[in-house]
């Protein structure tokens, strides 16, 4: 059974959530809830720790209120769905929970009470808001992407067994990193000394062909592009332990762009912010930077797409970006020659130069912040 | 080391096909290599096996032809490294292969040989058909996706171990399958009676939890939407060790693709059809007949496309479909009530209805062709 941060389990707070509601009634009060504005304008870079989240806006939902009536009563039934998911011990999407929401409310309504599940997304975020959890929490999967190996071990409490899986023994496939990497599973033996997050999956099978991860002794991780909630947390979690993490994506708009939600989050999970942004993260390459330092790349460059270009002069405007002289210059050697470098693009002179160059990188500490 | 049907390495294969090159350039003949035609009129359905291969129309490739010596020359380039990474024992991927290329064939000329991937992608295809091997056996993995778990084992010979992997001990997560499920891996003792497909990762979750692989003694495999290479391919293999295998998607035109996929192979891989292709595969839903058997289903169907009806009225008109009754009333009962169904809506009831219906849906036989 899950806890969260305030040890209070999943299913204790829903019931808190029910019962305060209940009195409410009883005393002929308005029953009422309260969560945090998820609107734009609360949501707000935290400087001093260095991630998105959510400012102090309170917004209340109120029951006896015309225009909110339905929505509260929706927020109820989901939060009952996910009481019933815990309580049963049984996971689902936020699409099977719409579909047993217009199963069940179908029944006893004769309105159709959800009839699009961008009605139900949102409520689920109030909740995980109001109560300090997350959707994993309430047995709602997200989906899920990325692949690790290396020196640790994961027991996995499932099906009323403990699994456990050794993540130097994963051979080519690696462990597949899933939606919930916090309850009923645990990391242990955490041996590795740092993490390496690769953007593309390609890549993270090269190293893991060359046993990166053991020569190094490192975790090896790959979101398979953007990451997943899953993959997120997980990367904060390693932090947390202790490991340094580095990331190591292409040069160009989208690798910059997994790079920053790695490591300070993002505005549509803003609203978990601190648990799943990792700001002690430090980006290895590949940078433009390298073109001087590796002659050969010159030859393997892409022309930038308009989208680089555009999205590369926006960044040069982020506060952030203005304190790290490193990135705008960066930035800004993009805009001038208009190309871009792939990771990919290092097996150029030969397949196992890709873990030649992480390594070197690392000993040097040649990373940008 | 891969051997091919034919019981020769790829080593061997390509070393034999670059032996007759030099003999043809010693005795002063004009060098050639033949390939299949992979145009569209050369892809045929094969309909005593059921699925999508090449006929027999032959290509030639000679070096003495102005039109046809650049290219080549690139096949045998891409003959040249295809045969160190086999020889190395590593493996990469055709971006990988692409720079490879690009960093070595810039050297020794001025003319940039390769300046796009799209001139080497095919060239791979030429080779892979001309030599009667798949790209996997020539150290290239293609882009990997797809889950599963079941009562086997593989070993994985990997980093010179033999890993082995127990497909019952991989809790919520299942073992990722690779792109190469044919070299250095084995799988063994499979005990499962049959395989169900499950289209959607978040339904392979569900049913994973209810560990109905284990009650079913079934192999659950999810291609987490369209079927990568490597999912088709271990698909055929379980077929091959004589598994039924049912297929389990949304009643609608991608789900519909995906079958027909993993069935009859695609048109871009009919060159390695036999390979890929599963004909024996059934069709076990969801239907549109569901919605009679399941009066609650008809509350949760959802608006269907235009694409969906576009796509629904094509399928009409081929040969194989008009020999099935079933498939056209299906598609018909569609283009007419213009609604279709999602696999995620058997949640309604309750989230272990699922494993339910495909159990039941077995036991009955009700299943399409």
């Amino acid at each position: 059974m899950a806890k969260s941060k305030d040890n209070e389990t999943p299913e204790k707070k829903i019931e808190d959530l029910g019962n305060s509601i209940v009195r409410d009634i009883k005393k002929g009060a308005n029953p009422k809830f309260t969560t945090l504005a998820r609107t734009r304008s609360n949501i707000i870079f935290d400087h001093k720790n260095g991630y998105l989240r959510l400012g102090s806006t309170k917004e209340e939902r109120s029951f006896v209120n015309v225009s909110q009536s339905k929505r509260f009563m929706q927020t109820m039934a989901v939060a009952a769905k996910c009481h019933k998911f815990v309580k049963e011990g049984l996971h689902t999407t936020i699409r099977g929970l719409y579909y047993q929401l217009k199963f069940s409310l179908g029944e006893d309504v004769d309105e159709n009470v959800f009839s699009e599940q961008s009605e139900s997304n949102p409520l689920i975020e109030d909740i995980e808001v109001a109560l300090s959890l997350k959707r994993e929490d309430l047995n709602l999967n997200a989906n899920r992407k990325g692949v690790l190996a290396g020196n640790m071990r994961i027991i996995d409490t499932f099906g009323n067994e403990k699994i456990e899986i050794d993540c130097t023994k994963q051979g080519r496939s690696g462990w597949a990193i899933p939606s919930d990497v916090d309850n009923d599973i645990e990391f242990v033996d955490i041996k590795a000394k740092y993490v390496i997050v690769v953007e593309k999956d390609a890549l993270w099978q090269r190293l893991n062909e060359d046993l990166f991860w053991k020569k190094e002794n490192a975790i090896l991780i790959t979101p398979q592009g953007q990451a997943a909630r899953g993959t997120r947390r997980i990367i904060r979690k390693l932090a947390d332990a202790g490991l340094p993490i580095y990331v190591f994506t292409d040069s160009d708009a989208w690798g910059w762009y997994i790079y920053w939600t790695i490591k300070t989050g993002s505005i549509n999970l803003a609203y978990i912010g601190g648990d799943v942004a990792t700001p002690e993260a430090r980006f290895l390459g590949v940078t433009m930077s390298d073109l001087d330092k590796y002659e050969f790349l010159n030859k393997l460059t892409i022309k930038a797409s308009e989208v680089d270009l555009k999205r590369a002069q926006e960044m040069l405007n982020y506060e952030w970006i203005k304190k790290h002289k490193e990135w705008e210059v960066e930035l800004e050697r993009m805009i001038k020659s208009r190309i871009k470098l792939e990771q990919d693009a290092l097996q150029g002179p030969r397949l196992t130069f890709v873990g030649d160059y992480i390594r070197e990188k690392i000993k040097n500490k040649e990373y940008l912040p």
